[in-house]
């Protein structure tokens, strides 16, 4: 399955709930594909440097790591996310961080400051789900941007990326 | 008591521990100091605002809102700072909103990255523990900055600042 | 305040927002009151036992334990009851231990078997709120029971007492 | 691969970190064996019912729900029983409740309280951890009970199953 996937897809996801599917891990890891493994909302910084391991002990060294939100108490956005996740996982190992706003906050209209955090934290990549639609959107739509939302963000993204030295 | 620190504070802050006081809201709600009100570790933003509510309720309207990190399963950090909890309050109310990344963190070397996450998610401003020396302060001397350091965080959260198209 | 309180109470309770009250704390450390010192939904049973603490160095030995449930994702209850805090609290100091299974779970259909299982689990003591009309009552309508209900529990708890080596 | 180990097992266990692997829970909905859906540990109630859905609707109703602790602030305890779920589960749905005390406290000395809180709030079965030299266990070996501690376990969890109209 693995395999039929990567002869099509540039990239491979593996979904936060699947972050400890150890056998899905090894299978991508013995690919050569570039991996995106997304935190588990239940799973710690430490859990979650565990599983890139067991991608890279397979061979497979392009992994980026992606913050999507935890699940606390809080039930105003769909999750919380973890901003010192960011620093803390560019300490600890040297792959790139991705961070997933959309479905962190489960919020439109939060998508785009926490975004700009995001980049301002050291985020090297950003995940944005995007609709021309939101409202008949399959799933997600109270968390997707509308086009023409979606480039305003990325005008008030570039001089956040320039003020921390990074291009975009 | 209240009016007592009234009489020589410029500030009072309601720590997290004491978000819920109501007795204390109430007292610092009739004095005319502005007062810091800590989110608990474990409060909603809901709670918050009816915290706040309290205060404002007996008059007192210079209010100032603090997001210092709530508690959940992660220990890599000493609290997860929720950043998200800064737009969405300041979408559903006027009061300023005030971002504590050392309490937050636990930790001086996420302080800097998390302090420009704050700015660049909007906060109205921040409270930075900086010690001469941390490794002696009687309390919180891992999340203390230097002086030197503290210099270098603030040159560096201007650019930020300025991205988000605020002035330091 | 406190000492009014006192003269006509029988027991001083410290509510869980206040738990790290300390100044109330070193008040019914000072009288002569039994106290139940509930744990907060955000506190650790660490930050109970120094709670428990600050009342007893003030010369209060007469301080009871209550677990009510602490502050979780699980949003079904109102709380999550921490049952292994019970036999914990046990073994680490020799204060009583008392369970409220209304605030813990918020239903009065699940406070019968979270009162059995309390008492299965060595607790010292129950908290149950019972209303002759619950819909009508100014407050934790939900979780109380009616009296003929309450009469039913004291029934079903006496022979798990028993069967622990306790009586009723 | 689950076909070959349905024919060799008894009960098919899908563990806490495989209960939203929804191609397992569907090939295992193809057997004709037990299973043992394990709650995740940051799972809600509603997601464990969800995920026992995606196995009956594929035919296998011999579906045993267990609760084995979820993932709380709490680190003195490996997670924290949700006690409460017992009762809720039986009330939601019909299927067996089983309850994991040893994952669930991570302690032996808690094992045996929390089993019979168990017990007494309705739980139709238990899973405990056993093991000769707990101190050699290659895994869980602080949560094992030895043999003997065992047998007196099961002799005092006798009187409170019956004291809830349960036999052993």
């Amino acid at each position: 399955m693995v395999s039929l996937v990567s002869e099509y897809a540039n990239i491979l996801q593996i979904g936060a709930r699947n972050m400890q599917n150890y056998a899905l891990l090894h299978a991508v890891g013995e690919t050569k594909k570039p991996v995106l493994l997304k935190r588990g909302i239940m799973s710690t910084i430490e859990e979650l440097l565990m599983a890139a391991e067991h991608i890279l002990s397979h061979g497979n060294e392009q992994v980026m790591l992606c913050e999507r939100g935890i699940r606390t108490f809080e039930t105003y956005t769909r999750n919380t996310l973890d901003i010192s996740a960011i620093p803390l996982l560019k300490q600890l190992c040297h792959l790139p961080v991705i961070v997933d706003p959309s479905h962190a906050t489960g919020k439109w209209d939060l998508v785009e400051p926490v975004s700009r955090a995001s980049v301002a934290a050291g985020a090297d990549g950003l995940i944005i789900e995007v609709h021309p639609n939101p409202e008949e959107a399959a799933s997600d739509g109270a968390q997707s941007l509308k086009p023409e939302r979606f480039k305003a963000l990325i005008q008030s993204l570039k001089p956040v990326a320039e003020a921390v030295g990074r291009t975009l």
